[in-house]
């Protein structure tokens, strides 16, 4: 008999009187929460929670204890169920009243319908909105009641005959479709009539609302399934009262309509005091280290899921996700490229950028252990490279073969630590370090983006003093060097071009000889040495103030666009389309403005042509022959510095985009990512591209364009999180359109970079929301008051708090100011720095707060479960796995376990 | 004894163990609302509604039937007290553990403060922050408790001597001040102490919790004071009980911490069942017309506040209300007068703008019926102007004389008005009139805005094919018209401007007859009949997109800093004072930008000298001399048109200022307005300067920028909407600045013109906000489940609401049309069009669905009160004024009245 029982819905009409004529007209209806029809409007109220007067429960009770109840009635048609009531109702009614109670009862329903009201049985079902195993979709109104829902009616009426009341509970033995008596196609199990002398109908109304949101009620509906008599149900009524929560009436106006909570204590959770759990924290990381142990455990968690890993790619949220993300790795990559071109004359250039990207991103994203990370060049590898080729140059070392050993040395030493497990090293990663690098990540996005707007104000210089009046006085002209002599100045700027430009519209052949000074343009004018004299050389007009309402338009309008998921308009599937879309539609309005405005704005310019950027070096780098073979052996000690720099970065990234918070259910695969990020380093060096590893905020940005809600079960339930689309499509798409880019140049050139850098600015500061240490900095900006009801606040003094945040603060501070120097390369391994930082934080700091605030450091939990927090019930409690390997902290109690409380009726004595 | 209770401050103490040490430490406070101290926190929560479990007030229940109840006890130190309840409870506890009991009621307690422990009583009253007549300011935490305040303390301990527990509830003869007792310096009255053996510490905190909560209950805490016997106080517990609203433990989660309500329902509304006031729609505009009633009514009704008028005046609000108002109405007095000044040949230019609009407002501010009213010239009266000036021209007939002609009739019209009563038209006016007029108005400066905005594209047009490059190709030229002889194209030009400028660089004297056309200025150029040649003569850099910027961004971060009232950070009044001077910041934060990117973009330039625009013309007109005698009587006839144009415009503005969701204290005074008016018109006739009538958009933003909220009295409770600073100095300082403007004229050239037109469109926008056309129109967007729970829409079906919402949207549409032809000129006259078909609406709709979304007419009410609406309880209730002359819309049952429900007792049977 522990059989779950079905869900319940309940429908509760009232007995309308026109005339003579009388119908039952449907007034509520209850899934979960109460949905009333508005009288005057015509149409359902929003789903709100049942506020009960504790007068109506009592009476209610009454109502039961004196009505006839019915329990497993066989009846298979209404009038038989009514006169069985009526039958039944012997005693309590005189027999002259049990015919018109009959008639009563049986008068024709008449539903709250918003879609034309006959709609045939044979529809159930057809509707497309949910899969057919799983539910029924009811013809009207209602989405989805699962398939074996089974519906309670109750009828609750005024009449002219009666001087006292009729009521009636009736469970049948079977639930059967009872005609029209219910709005959805569901059969009826419970059947709860009231009906009384006329004056009270108010009273009834709200005893038919207390029997209805108890059906619905878990527990009770149990009990009524289950109930062997009227004291069971009574029983049920009496559990019910004691569990009630009461508001006051001085501080609560009862006709506000309480909107759904995010969430509801589930039966469970009722029965048994309130543990909340605050995740699993233990995961794989807690095992010990054996030889190459952690990648077998990942390549075994990865394998399983192969097939899903592709379908579940299938899904019109990932096209935005991919668009979004190309759209940041191309950026990216011609950015990189760029500067990687600067920084070794050309031997890396945007060209082997693309290429690289395309081809390190999609082999990770098919292969490694979490598709979800978007690898990518960053800072500290370019600054390696450039102090590397800086050094070749003066010490006359093959730059290319150097880096192709280093490559090599770095490739076995990530093997080596794959194989040694050295990724374990993670769970000193807390949140403590993990906010403080991603933050600083996000810092270095949004000030790049502001440092590239703030540029094109320096590289389109405007012209401030510009009176409209005098344009007439604003020129700028070519002079020739000497007029007599036009090339005798500048000889050698002209030898190394042949052909001073096929662009120019102004040149022609002939003229060679006699150039024409005021037909150049500015750069052939310099080219040939000529001088640009006059008011308007330095300055362009209208491209930086272009460049800037490019660029904060396309961030604030993706900003507005994301927030609009939560406004009040269009149907939520559109809002969610829209919201999904916001950057590609914000990107696709701003370029078209640039089209439309039509100004000479820099533009998104892919390579075109298949070749590597400096003509001189092919696609293979060898690896002997050009230097002393005493070089191929050193070269390990820089690759060192390169492993660090690559593991750091790899793994704390990782941890970030595997952190718990992300719900991801397929595991993590540090170990294997490793490996892959270690291969590709070699194969990298091979080709000569660019090495690749981690990329934070690219990481974020793609989790959360893959973030999935629930779709709301009982009309008024809050959608919840419920993890992120774990695939390698959406990956492996944006890596191949990378590679693709170079026959997409003839579309990318339409994007100007301002937008891009918009886009930019969008994502570093999309990844810093929902950082509690970001949480915490606002708090400083907030009377006590005010600050939101964030539960480390209700345990931890705010002094402490602040105290934690300014840590955090001043290790950010450091953190930046070593990165903006050539310290930099040894960013990474700052990580480390982060990791004492909060090794040492354990002095100042209880372990109490920093389990609010922080993690407990998982190798302190293994050695000291049971001490460490003494016995106050307001710590953490941590449990072992059954073999020892790892441990979890299951929960922290907000309450001490509640002893249950004894039965209601105790208390009435 | 039917004196009003205190207030009551309740304060709950729990024992606390520190090994054999006891004190008592502060663990609640209420004073309307529940605040806990946070444990871990060490803070107060936010204030909250108490959420209580059924079962803790049955145990206090029982607790109050079974322990001691000491009513009335005299008793002046916390000993004497302890004493007498120890020795009442004699039955109850052993003699034994009488000392033991009042050893620990005795121990010292411990309050929960945010400042320093100990602050003298002398501190008492000193803090600043409210008036010393009204309240005392506790020392910590709370701000304000009524002076005659009293508190009750609650008591709640776990002991280990006791084996069942010892309850007390005590009121003392007189509120005493008990030591240390209680948090903040109140005389303590009520003392409620429960002790009992460990283990239950649980469920005594909840009967502590239950005990406070009721304390604070307006009628318990009543049957508190009053109570003769524990009956009385059951009977209370009872009455509580019966009107506590209950949720089902299901639905909602018990942890959740409930924010105060908006509202909550008085005591006496809990008493009487549930009347919604609807705000009083009678006024003083049922009575029936007598000669010059209204406006002896009126000054009645005005002199009383004189003082008042000019004292409520002196808040830091009214600073940014000027600054505000001051520069819409200077903007829009520079733009009519440029208007005026093209339509009249500077008949009427800026310089009599200015004078008038200071003259008319300051003497209608300080006069007037209704001062936070602003006049303006508006629309329609610039195009009389600008038809009688034609008509003038073509005519031969003096356009001044001519004007004050009109001007004198039109007085006199009004006059005649006013004699008559005639504003008593207003009635007909109805939310539906109002909405679409005002809806109108705004519309019109949101597409003022932008098309000055699009205009200033047009007027620095942006070098679309500028190609930074081509720089040196870009050049605009001054060519002379005939190089050998450069004036003899163009003698008459020259002749009308003996000195070409006195302002050009370029131009000396004695290059007179020799110019150098190449050095000459656009203008110049084109003065000397020279001819421009090149390609960037037609265009302006950076103008445009500067002035954009300017725009777009005053309005965007008004928009923004206005929000900034509701959000978490900084203190409330700091954030008040950024959202009242949101404006005047934002105006300041661009004219800053501006000033340091130093571009030429169009500044705000007021005339500096004090003489009319047109040199030929004097500051009086005189009425006779210029035109035939017929002229004068003629007049008579268009003056009537303005007549019309002047009333409308005037009344309905009125109207909307007086709506009654603006909660006006001092009444209105449409006659007296109109008197003044008049008057006006007759003066600025006489003066030749414009005429002058209440500016809807203006004056809205002049209200709202003086809108006051309450201070909330309790924690937790929302800050309720009072009304309006009703005064006449902020419109007056308004006006006068704007006389002295012209000496301000160094201090304005700083102010782009495009930040006031952001001003005038954020204007337009805020206008709108809070309209309920408006809102209704958003309802097209939403799907039924996401609209808000708007009252109409509960009583009116959606299809009807959108019907309405239709009829408003074509009428605005066809007055949109109209107002953009020549019959601009009658739209005021429309109004009387939509009185009209308003009055057809009651053929479509019926009086309840119109009653709902409009008003009912007046006249109808007054006609036909009893009978219109039925016996339908869910229609409006209506109620003559006792003389029969006015009626009032008195309420709206939303509920039909509650029969006072029957104790609860008689429910347990």
């Amino acid at each position: 008999d522990d059989l779950p029982t079905p869900t319940l819905f309940t429908e509760m009409d009232t007995l309308q009187h026109d005339g003579d004529d009388m119908e039952w007209k449907e007034s509520a209806r209850w899934v979960k929460f109460e949905e009333k029809v508005e009288e005057g409007g015509e149409r359902w109220s929003k789903p709100h929670v049942s506020t009960l007067t504790l007068h109506s429960l009592f009476e209610l009770r009454t109502c039961i204890q004196t009505g006839s109840v019915l329990l497993d009635l066989e009846g298979y048609s209404l009038p038989e169920i009514v006169g069985e009531c009526v039958f039944v109702a012997d005693g309590l009614i005189g027999p002259e009243l049990r015919e018109k109670v009959s008639f009563v009862l049986l008068r024709k329903h008449r539903h709250q319908h918003k879609k034309p009201m006959h709609r045939s049985l044979a529809d159930m079902g057809k509707s497309n909105n949910c899969p057919a195993s799983e539910c029924v979709c009811a013809s009207v109104g209602l989405r989805k009641i699962p398939r074996d829902a089974e519906a309670s009616n109750v009828l609750i009426g005024e009449v002219d005959f009666l001087d006292k009341p009729f009521v009636a509970f009736v469970r049948l033995a079977q639930a059967t479709t009872l005609g029209g008596l219910t709005e959805v196609p569901v059969p009826t199990r419970f059947l709860f009539v009231l009906l009384g002398p006329h004056g009270k109908g108010k009273s009834y109304n709200e005893i038919g609302r207390a029997i209805a949101t108890l059906m619905v009620d878990d527990l009770f509906s149990d009990v009524a399934y289950k109930a062997r008599d009227r004291d069971d149900l009574i029983a049920g009524i009496d559990e019910f009262l004691d569990e009630v929560i009461v508001l006051p009436p001085g501080e609560w106006d009862p006709k506000i309509r309480i909107e759904p909570p995010k969430k509801v204590p589930s039966a469970d959770m009722r029965d048994l005091g309130e543990l909340v759990a605050m995740g699993e924290l233990g995961s794989p990381l807690c095992a010990f280290p054996r030889f190459c142990g952690g990648l077998w455990l990942d390549i075994k968690r990865k394998v399983p899921w192969i097939l899903s890993d592709f379908s579940q790619g299938f899904h019109i949220q990932s096209i935005s996700a991919v668009l979004f993300i190309y759209l940041g790795c191309i950026t990216n990559a011609i950015t990189f490229g760029g500067l990687l071109g600067d920084a070794t004359d050309n031997y890396q250039g945007v060209m082997e950028s693309f290429l690289g990207t395309a081809l390190a991103g999609t082999v990770f994203c098919l292969l490694g252990g979490q598709p979800l990370i978007i690898l990518s060049s960053t800072g500290p590898i370019l600054i390696f490279e450039k102090l590397l080729y800086e050094f070749c140059k003066s010490n006359t070392i093959d730059y290319m073969e150097l880096r192709l050993w280093i490559g090599l040395h770095s490739c076995l030493q990530c093997l080596i630590l794959v194989a040694t497990d050295a990724s374990y090293i993670i769970k000193y990663i807390t949140r403590f370090t993990e906010e403080g690098f991603s933050s600083l990540i996000s810092f270095i996005f949004i000030s790049d983006a502001i440092k590239k707007m703030v540029g094109s104000f320096k590289y389109y210089p405007i012209n401030r003093g510009f009176k409209p009046d005098y344009v007439t006085s604003y020129k700028c002209e070519c002079i020739a060097p000497d007029q007599g002599e036009p090339f005798s100045s500048s000889p050698s700027s002209f030898s190394s071009t042949p052909s001073p430009s096929s662009f120019s519209p102004f040149y022609s052949p002939s003229s060679f000889n006699c150039l024409d000074w005021s037909q150049l343009s500015k750069k052939e004018c310099v080219k040939y040495g000529g001088a640009l004299l006059g008011n308007t050389c330095k300055y362009v007009p209208d491209l930086a103030l272009m460049s800037f309402i490019l660029f904060f338009g396309t961030y604030s309008m993706t900003v507005s666009l994301k927030k609009f998921k939560t406004s009040r308009y269009f149907p939520t599937m559109l809002r969610k389309l829209i919201s999904d879309f916001s950057i590609f539609m914000s990107i696709m309005t701003f370029v078209g403005l640039d089209m439309l405005v039509g100004l000479d704005t820099p533009k998104l310019i892919v390579p075109t042509e298949f070749k590597p950027t400096r003509p001189d070096r092919g696609w293979l780098v060898m690896p002997f022959g050009k230097n002393p073979w005493w070089v191929y052996v050193a070269s390990a000690v820089p690759a060192l510095l390169v492993t660090i720099l690559i593991f750091m970065d790899q793994q704390i990234s990782a941890v970030i985009v595997n952190r718990k918070e992300n719900k991801l259910k397929k595991g993590c695969g540090y170990h294997l990512d490793l490996f892959w990020v270690g291969i590709l380093m070699a194969v990298c060096s091979f080709l000569g591209l660019p090495w690749y590893v981690a990329a934070t905020v690219i990481s974020i940005a793609h989790i959360d364009s893959l973030k999935m809600e629930s779709e709301s079960s009982a009309p008024g339930e809050q959608p919840q999180f419920l993890g992120v689309r774990e695939q390698r499509l959406t990956g492996i798409l944006v890596f191949v359109l990378n590679g693709v880019s170079i026959f997409l140049a003839p579309v990318l050139q339409y994007i100007p970079m301002p937008v891009l850098y918009g886009v930019f600015l969008y994502m570093g500061v999309a990844s810093l929301a929902g950082i509690q240490f970001w949480e915490r900095i606002k708090l400083y900006l907030m009377p006590a008051k005010h600050q939101p009801d964030f539960s480390f606040l209700r345990h931890v003094p705010l002094r402490r708090v602040h105290l934690f945040t300014l840590v955090q603060i001043i290790c950010l501070a450091v953190l930046w100011i070593l990165k903006s120097t050539v310290a930099a390369i040894i960013f990474p391994v700052m990580i480390l720095g982060l990791m004492v930082v909060r090794k040492m934080m354990d002095l100042i700091f209880s372990q109490h707060d920093l389990a609010w605030l922080d993690d407990i450091l998982l190798c302190e939990r293994v050695r000291s479960c049971p001490h460490i927090f003494g016995a106050s019930s307001l710590t953490p409690l941590l449990s072992h796995s059954p073999d020892g390997s790892s441990c979890t902290l299951i929960g922290c109690p907000r309450f001490p376990p509640l002893s249950l409380s004894p039965r209601l009726p105790s208390l009435l004595q």
